[in-house]
């Protein structure tokens, strides 16, 4: 099978030079892929020209249905990608994590679009800042999709995952993407790209497709342009330093498979389920996908007292792994993925064991079942056991990609610490301990160099999702070794394909641009009431200023016993005399709140529909019995739901007879819109 | 005068190599700096191991007070350093932008830093997400001040602000800090360094200051360490070039100058309020500080029909700007730094000139005042007029670095668009226009290639902070040329200095991990309510059950003429039948909220002396007459505020006696400490 590029809207195998790929279980070819011959250019334009316009002519809502879509087009067709996959050496399991992982990755994206991101195709960031003294001058920050491409380079291991958890955030954010699987795997993921292609859900030129290198690529790229790379330290160390990337500021997202750690904790003794649930994360970072995970452990740091139950534990374990065939049930671990990886993985265990010993599996005998050995990638998993971890240094810095892990003692936790620290910044660390003290002394000991740390503990284990996989709503990623990027954590991650951007100006004209109303911004009295107009009648800034109302003490005693609040600051002058910030006898908060609506509401059937929350109240000043409240409310933003509804957040004001601000807060409502 | 490192918590000038300062208006030597001599890697390791374990013990709020008094201290002194800025070139204007700018961020940092940020040493990032079907495992993002070193180098236009600007966010984030000024105006740096280390304020470690070449030091840099470069686009790209930024993927900001444009809108025409406003911040960007700004403006962009109005009122302008020594009261511009800027600035002249007509000013004839034009680096305002800027290459791209600017037409508003972007990404833009719909497009026109926009009309006029000044709440750098960084923009500059990082574990182990309490960790039911501990003595997740309470059809007939809150779907059961979502008549929110408080409320004087706020109500579900409540109020945090009080927030949980959710918010209580 030839694989295609998809390009400029059309699928082509332009490269006359071409490689051949082979299975990593039977050493079969069972693809091939062609180089060269694509017009970079052209496809990075065709992508801004065509591809950006169309995404960032819909809201954040309409590209999150998309994604919706999309991945519902593909759960439909996910046997053909697991299919495909065994050939790559992955399990059923594996190609769970892959598949189905990448494709969830578009529901949670779809999902958290919806709910957490307007239905606009901007974003505000903050609030207003003031920048004058009578208020005239004024800032706000938004942020809006780059007008560039998102050019995505993915590794070998997860060709379905890492295509679609970088597709996600970059289409959810309004960029075209322009993605390059690693040649090795590339028929996966060229299955899942021709998918993609044929579905017809995204608008064209939001997707483009390069098999093979980047060729001229990093020569056109722009300051509108990202490049998000999952790999090797090294290609991504050569990328980044491509003379472009520093000239015109191009985003370099890069995220580096790292020397990540576990730590058994020391109240987690042999014969805890926390020791037991370390050996079992340990094993499990060893053999799922055979090990080659920029996630999987690579260090299980313990304390020395228990290292040789680990090993034992640990030897116990990956004993019982079935090697051979992914294809077959029996299977649990197959091959790496191809006889490259497999010299390259022996290499670095080779350096490996001049600091460490070999304490379980032997890369020379070993079985493998349902495959013939001699001619598929397989390596058995190999525990080393480092004595010296202070002094060692490749056990800290050489990453063998595959089925390998160190065990290595300590003494102090701050030794621990130190330990897994040594990685230069990891992806993940994971801690297994069922103590808060020091699970927190962790933490903060090694937070900064890792971008994510699992607790794992008795509570959790039956639910825990993993040392090794990374969640979407958390960020993936990490400082250093790891690369220094952030991918996924949710709404995060559109920002690496947006561009922040500084407003000033009046806060009329700063309402006028985000839509937003501002206090100092005109306010707007129409005739009617404003809970009288429909959704997309209402202007913003439309307010309604309400008549006064007295607040009497028989009020507030009042309300004291219907509702049962009786706070000695509501009901006793002689005691609340000794309180430090009220002045007296002061009305409850919910009084001033409940009288507010009464004096704002609008009682008889409207577009208005229901108030359905508040945000960010702050009671400013209290009132005391006699002083007079008047509110004003004036339409702060809209933001349309569906064809029946939108929501509308008002800002309001309560002030006293005297003008001074007693209380702020926003109100949501929930408004028709015209029949 | 020859200038001193402080290094090591010591002042010295180990180089031998010597280089000698001139004045910018005399031409006579002012001071000597010595190069090299220092070891880098003891003074990053002094700043690592000592400084930055001072400032991570410290909290938010007191590091927030340490800026604030270091504000006040500078203050005092600030004279000084004018005096020595003279010599600089800059005028008493400049020196304000550059001294007091400079001091205010500072203040600006502190009063953020008290407001706006915990009084704690960590800060929580979003939420907590739900990683599992029974939420036994969840998820919450922590950001933690990195272990290392903040690197500043900056430009030689602002030493006072340029410093101050760098090291209050990376002081307010917890990071020791090493600060390079540019040599040729190295001598106010000093003097400002001088004053920061005399005054004992900071701790030992926290500031290092080194004059001369950065030698070494980028050898020794690791990714727990960020370097914050401001200058030239040349020396900013072969730092970044630099092979351990890539490898040890150390963070790497960048303010770079650039081309940046003002925009004259179709509707300013000559006449109007606009154009005036136009004309007046092209000049004084042109000759504040000599032109020496990254955020000058370089490129005027006006509508074709008025190019030729614009030139004569600018020559106008600048025809009265008076040349000299920068200590003279009528003297409105200095020279450039420094004789090299001046034959920099009159080549970039040169080039501009193959492209553009020079259109006033001329550099060969102009008249000083007070200084000896063939010594000083004097050069006048030149305006340039570039006929077609569609086609043009150098006047988007060459940047002349003193009192330059480039006139150009545009048709449509799309082409004023295209030609802003030729920029290809600046700090900052400009418009000028009364409309706001003209103002929208041109925002998400030029939007992703600017750092900043600035919208000057009438209505800001008297107040608004001009195209050239960097605001301290503002995001200050842009995308592309402009660099690709971001500084300040309020608390989101500690980011740069901060590890975002991702804990995943049980609820009950996040909890004790951040002190903040989620759904699914562990109550504390404890003999007294929560109400009756003092501050200290409060247990997070401490929790308070009330009893429940049925509202009646009478309490909501009630609470409606009580309040005037008589909205239908309260009132009139026939009416809220064509109600879309609601099931029958219902219950005020604000009843709910009121009843709750009276469940949950504690009513004799006790540590909790008020609720001073609510967040994030939302009704999720109506309460219909009949239905009875209960409320669950938790301690979910807790943030000293002083040595009388602390804050608590709350978790409140209204259910319905079925157990269903019907309201959930946070509640925020002042609370004594104890006496």
């Amino acid at each position: 099978m030839k694989l295609e590029s998809f390009v400029c809207g059309q699928w082509a195998a332009p490269g006359r030079d071409l490689i051949e790929i082979a299975s990593a279980v039977s050493g079969d070819v069972v693809a091939q892929a062609t180089s060269g011959g694509i017009d970079m250019r052209k496809t990075l334009d065709y992508a801004r020209g065509t591809g950006g316009a169309h995404l960032r002519r819909l809201t954040f809502h309409q590209r999150a249905d998309m994604l919706k879509k999309l991945g519902q087009y593909l759960t439909e067709r996910k046997e053909q990608l697991y299919k495909l996959s065994f050939q790559t050496g992955a399990t059923r399991i594996d190609n769970m994590i892959d598949v189905d992982g990448g494709i969830g990755t578009l529901f949670v994206y779809a999902g958290k679009g919806r709910r957490e991101l307007p239905n606009a195709k901007f974003l505000l960031d903050g609030g207003v800042e003031s920048l004058s003294k009578t208020g005239s001058f004024a800032g706000q920050h938004i942020v809006t999709p780059l007008h560039g491409v998102a050019v995505h380079i993915n590794a070998f291991n997860f060709p379905c995952w890492g295509m679609l958890e970088k597709l996600a955030p970059a289409l959810l954010a309004g960029v075209p993407v322009v993605t390059k699987p690693a040649t090795v795997t590339s028929y996966v993921a060229h299955a899942l790209a021709r998918m993609i292609a044929e579905s017809g859900i995204l608008p064209a030129g939001a997707f483009q497709f390069v098999v093979g290198s980047t060729g001229d690529l990093f020569d056109h790229l722009t300051c509108q342009d990202v490049v998000s790379f999952t790999g090797s330290a090294q290609t991504s160390e050569k990328l980044q330093r491509h003379p472009v990337i520093a000239r015109e500021a191009v985003r370099f997202v890069a995220e580096r498979d790292s020397l990540n750690a576990a730590i058994l904790a020391p109240d987690a003794a042999p014969g805890t389920p926390e020791f037991d649930l370390f050996i079992k994360e340990v094993a499990k970072e060893m053999t799922v996908k055979a090990g080659q995970k920029c996630t999987a452990i690579r260090r299980a740091i313990a304390p020395a007292a228990h290292v040789d139950a680990v090993i034992a534990a640990l030897r116990e374990r990956l004993a019982k792994i079935t090697i051979g065939n992914p294809e077959l049930e029996s299977v649990r671990m197959g091959p790496l993925v191809g006889l490259d990886q497999r010299r390259d993985v022996l290499a670095h265990v080779a350096k490996l064991r001049s600091e460490a010993e070999l304490v379980s599996g032997d890369p020379d005998r070993f079985s493998v079942e349902g495959a013939d050995a001699a001619r598929g990638a397989f390596v058995p998993p190999l525990l080393l056991h480092c004595a010296n971890p202070a002094s060692a240094v490749s056990v800290h810095a050489i990453e063998a990609f595959g089925p390998v892990c160190t065990v290595m003692g300590y003494d102090a936790l701050d030794d621990a610490v130190t330990l897994a620290n040594r990685g230069g910044g990891s992806l993940v660390a994971s801690v297994y301990t069922h103590d808060t003290k020091i699970a927190s002394d962790l933490v903060f000991g090694i937070g900064s160099f890792h971008g994510r740390l699992v607790m794992i503990d008795r509570d959790c284990a039956k639910e825990q999702t993993g040392h090794g996989s990374p969640m979407p709503q958390m960020v993936h990623g990490g400082p250093g070794r790891a690369g220094g990027g952030e991918e996924l954590g949710g709404i995060r991650s559109l920002q690496h394909y947006m561009q922040r951007t500084a407003l000033q100006g009046s806060p009329a004209m700063l309402t006028g641009i985000t839509g937003s109303w501002s206090k100092g911004a005109a306010i707007v009295e129409k005739e009617r009431h404003p809970f009288r107009y429909h959704f997309e009648d209402l202007d913003i800034g439309q307010t309604f200023m309400s008549k006064e109302r007295t607040i009497t003490l028989e009020d507030v005693k009042h309300f004291a016993h219907f509702t049962g609040d009786t706070f000695y600051a509501h009901m006793d002058e002689e005691a609340t005399k000794e309180h430090p910030f009220f002045p007296g006898r002061v009305a409850h908060g919910y009084l001033l709140l409940s009288f507010a609506a009464g004096l704002f509401v609008d009682p008889d059937p409207g577009p208005v529909l229901a108030n359905y929350g508040l945000d960010s109240l702050r009671f400013v000043k209290p009132v005391q019995p006699g002083e007079a409240i008047k509110v004003r409310l004036t339409a702060k933003e809209k933001s349309p739901r569906n064809k029946q509804y939108g929501e509308v957040r008002w800002d309001v004001e309560i002030t006293t007879a005297t003008g001074e601000t007693a209380a702020t807060y926003e109100l949501l409502t929930m408004n028709a819109v015209r029949p």
